[in-house]
């Protein structure tokens, strides 16, 4: 590409800052995890890319993209995951940054092929309902484009919930993708949904079949964090 | 207010290193959590704002209110948690520091709706008998005032416990407030709460159904570091 | 006492380095725990005094005391658990340095009342039998002399199986006591014992009633790192 | 022997490097655990001297030796463990590094004699099956050349799945032996194993019985990284 290339300054640092935050908040082993944040005006998004180790990360290992997948700046390969960050960003106007990690606790519920209940009020500061589980492939889906079909069964879970009830959902037999407004939104509800899948875990291994939180807690709880009648944490 | 400020000189100091503490034993993630202090004096408390970053946060980011709640000094508004810290202060004159949490262990027996059973000296140093939860809040309490209420909920389980002999309690479903003489005294008593959470969940993951600590040893340990006959620690 | 006072140089400093040791092995919250060790020519005990801050400990924060418990140096209070020290110090000349802690896997086993069962080599490296626990003291025990008395059944226990085979033992409902033939020797047992602790709780949990480590591996890797055939490490 | 010893520049710091890499990574507590890697041509290895602390480590603490067992280079006796390395280094020319550790989860695995089940993507990037145990040796293997015995059973495992597709195994009762083409990589693939033991340990404690990870997604997540069709990570 040209080096006038049109997007907004700040836009691989942001995509830099959210991939060493999983190092920071303990989010990722060795090279896993992959965070992500588009630019809608430019119409591209920037992705860590493929197997590179954060120690020594800089911006040169943030690679620009196309919504399409074409890469319009860097010299390295993209994250093997970019065509599920990418159908997100064009299935859905709301998501500015997607994050996908192996985060221990997380992984361990989609590994077990549970949902994680509802069980307390960080949980429902977090979100109203349980976190799901996206469908499993179809043997045609794994063979062929994998990672777009990873992204497709998250589209259609994410459509059923509503974008703004649903921050995240765990892929059976693999791990967390989490989104928000920007990569730093999408670290920080990465961050949550871990603390959410440990205690949850832990509280089922104390009372199994556990009820979930009743449900004028939860509304107040989401309600106070989100909306038009959010109180929680200073005017922006 | 005016300049001349009647309370105390490091109120917000000591407010501000309690919260500090809570990230370095490792209570709090990303902005949950809150340590507040009182000046019986003056008729105010010093409290954490609300949703602030703790790697960022000063004195700037502690807020002064009266005992109604009114904010006398400070520039951000409040912990949403605020009117619970301010229920236990005006009922309890013993109460100098009030801190709330979500620590990962403290709350997944929050969670799981179980009181933390004494089941060793740890817990018996901290408090007599279980960690107990607050009772429910009904519908109608949680749609008006529900952090008050939160606040009443507990001010009659020390009431009925004995502030003397309750350090800390579980609101149910939630997480775990503790509190002591002083903002530092709450801090302590929040580490020794999660750090026995922890043992009490592993000791019952090793043996269901195990019994409570005998009584015999519960009063000598209690004894040996509160009320008249304690011989723990160095003289004040 | 005089400024000639006739114990080893380097005493207070070994006992405080084993003390530090415990924060930095993560076997201590607060300031729970204490180390101590012996100049035996000289007849003193040197110990953390009682409920000081790891923080700032200094030798300062090291008392001397005779055998019976009777202040040599030092301002500070000893360690309430003094007289439990002593007592195994009295009991057996190959003890050089005792160590008390709160640490969480070794405790909740305390906690649950259950030995330490021999479930690896990392276990027979250490020890060639399960970690025991001491008897329950009788009312009439814990009334009177309670540090002192948890000594007694400690030693009673050492006797019965020998100081060379059981470096640590549990106290019921209470925790770990480890020994060694020094302070440091004492702190690296104390590591050890609370690895082996985890990973029995973390077996355990896996496969209720696994059946111990067969006894021909116990008593290979017990004599490959004891006694005179040892071949493990360097060549004092 | 002289100093015009013919073996590759860094070959010592390579594996002085492993071995420290093994304390970054939470993989070793006390002098535990031990790496090595070896230069073929010269047909010498570099393995960590026995019970050396990690925190003074340097290359003197790195001893090279022929693959009989001879000592080419180095005033210290090398590990324990040494005839199990070369037992494997002897068997499979494709392996240039090994490592064995007492890592809490993997080891949790190995104590409870149970191969870890493939339950997950994080663990279908590592190797296509479980990690299997190796068989129990005979009292007289124990009793004679214990460790060479202990690479005897590995190497009849490794011989029996492939050396590409078994990466890692349990020795039962005592913990993982993991192989890589270089020191590095062996680090790299004794942290994932660890990974990979912590989260299979918590999907079985939260669903008992759980069937494994279906084969169509193994097949996709392996062959994603290994083999001629991998497309993760950057060509070298």
């Amino acid at each position: 590409m040209t080096s006038g290339a049109r997007y907004r300054d700040g836009l691989r640092e942001d995509v830099l800052a959210a991939n060493l935050g999983l190092v920071r908040q303990n989010l990722v082993t060795l090279t896993w995890g992959n965070a992500s944040g588009i630019d809608r005006d430019a119409g591209v998004i920037a992705i860590k890319a493929s197997g590179v180790d954060y120690a020594t990360m800089d911006v040169d290992d943030i690679v620009i993209l196309t919504l399409d997948g074409e890469i319009v700046e860097g010299d390295r390969k993209p994250s093997t995951d970019m065509p599920t960050h990418l159908e997100l960003y064009r299935s859905f106007s709301e998501i500015g940054g997607v994050i996908h990690t192996h985060s221990t606790w997380a992984t361990s519920w989609a590994q077990a092929e549970l949902e994680i209940p509802i069980l307390g009020t960080t949980h429902a500061d977090f979100c109203p309902g349980p976190i799901p589980l996206s469908r499993h492939l179809s043997a045609e889906e794994i063979a062929t484009s994998y990672e777009l079909n990873t992204g497709i069964a998250l589209r259609e879970l994410i459509a059923e919930n509503g974008v703004e009830d649903l921050p995240a959902a765990l892929v059976p037999g693999h791990g967390p993708f989490v989104w928000g407004k920007d990569p730093n939104d999408a670290l920080e509800r990465a961050t949550t949904l871990e603390a959410v899948a440990q205690m949850a875990l832990l509280s089922v291994a104390l009372r199994p079949g556990i009820p979930p939180l009743e449900s004028a807690i939860v509304d107040r709880h989401f309600r106070r964090k989100h909306g038009p009648d959010a109180y929680y944490g200073q005017a922006d």
